[in-house]
């Protein structure tokens, strides 16, 4: 089952990107908190699922990646916006989408929507930098580049240079 | 032993704020990945414990809040920005400041150093809505107002309204 | 797929009970330590995902439990061990089976192993008291007593190989 | 305020040891979970900070002893016994010992405790292997053995009774 990819509300960050879903997890007790809800960190553990599967899908392997070019893509930024809580036994579908990639680094979009209705409760995006390593900064090898922008490129519009 | 408040770089974010220290804290394997450095989504349970101690040192308790007025303070936005990795072992400070209060909800800015030599490892800000225990937006009580604006106040130089 | 169910090793605590599979999960950087292994605390998320699949299949809800009941199950003692790590990206299959149930408690047992080629890497127990809302030891209803023991003394089918 | 060093309930694991307080912890949100109480596997947390701090207090560092010898302490078998829950904004004095030193392994022993009064709410044990960069059994060196061993006989002071 597919969801509908969502229209990004990010007019900044994730716009004119069709996010398609990519992973399903069951939200456990050890991802709450006291006021009943996903923990706030926690959703960064989604947004990693959804990068390791939307890799994975894309036909690379972000382990291969770190092993075979030594190489990391650590995140340099991260934001996400709370819309809706997240609670003990939802099923989540996570969402994701590389909007940009250039020369040492790329974006990735994100949303959390609750099933089976389909709400938003979490979007946000993460910035990651290629580095070696030494911690320089390095080149996105093509074979990499290509599973990310080939994901853009065919079914999802590129953004404009710059943005 | 304090460290000199830092200027910050958020431009727009956390312009003109002077952080305080808080809290210190001693990174512990289950902080780090495999990638040797702290979590990502790790240094949110650091931003929280910044709020927590800011907020005791402000005269105000979270917990006492929460049972007192059934009211919360949900995190309706996170930004973090990642400039060097915090790893296992080292100890932080995590500095804090409120640098805007509105009638129904708080931004907290936040900066997490390293020690012994206070380079900057991480720094962010969480925006929070005040909400009742029905999930309505709640105008912040006078007590909890005047311990978070008490802290911007005086020592620290007020924003300009609307930024 | 479906692996054999493993002969325990815990005389004590697991004997001749037969684990049946009841999850899959793939490792995540968020579970890793700088060690480049699952941290050690982590497999006792492994576990709960395992508790929580288990009652789903028995046909049973800890949600609902908890909800129509006003009861919790409460883990009371755990025990873990780590026979081989767990690596970023590897996926698990978790095991697990019930047991002993008694009035008030019962007991978990657990495997979690890699695929595809099925090493035990942790096993372990946890023992869970029954209490109402104010905390006092209660009876287990018949409801989910039937989920847990039908659990142990029938069918609970083995899987179709393949699956 | 120094607590009263507890006689171990552990007949087996942790007799006639005396535990002395080696760190204390103030709960997050993040450590809990929608029970209102502590996730049962970040007590592992806990008795990692207690670990950490005791080897400090004794004079070695975790940290130095991997990277000095290459070796590692990695967790073979955890066991731990919830007594009462620990709650969000709980102080926590955080308790340990080595019971034993063996050869290539050693035992450490916790008991968490809430202030002010003292109630333990948490206690267990684990056990650690000690490895070599290739994963096989190493002896643990000289060094790390007295600091281990000196802090159950001696240099460590034990604590008075009742301080």
């Amino acid at each position: 089952m597919v969801m509908t990819a969502s229209k990004s509300r990010h007019a900044d960050a994730n716009s004119a990107v069709e996010l398609r879903e990519v992973a399903r997890y069951r939200v456990i007790y050890g991802d709450t908190d006291k006021m009943g809800f996903v923990y706030y960190g926690n959703y960064l553990r989604y947004f990693e699922i959804a990068r390791n599967e939307f890799l994975r899908q894309a036909g690379a392997r972000y382990h291969a990646f770190e092993e075979q070019h030594g190489l990391m893509l650590p995140v340099v930024e991260a934001q996400i916006r709370y819309r809706r809580p997240a609670r003990y036994d939802d099923e989540l579908a996570i969402f994701a989408a590389i909007p940009e990639v250039r020369g040492a680094s790329a974006r990735f979009a994100y949303e959390i929507r609750r099933l089976p209705d389909g709400e938003v409760l979490v979007d946000g995006y993460t910035v990651h930098a290629c580095i070696d390593g030494e911690g320089r900064v390095a080149r996105i090898p093509s074979e990499l580049r290509s599973a990310l922008s080939g994901s853009i490129v065919q079914p999802l519009p590129l953004r404009a240079p710059g943005t």
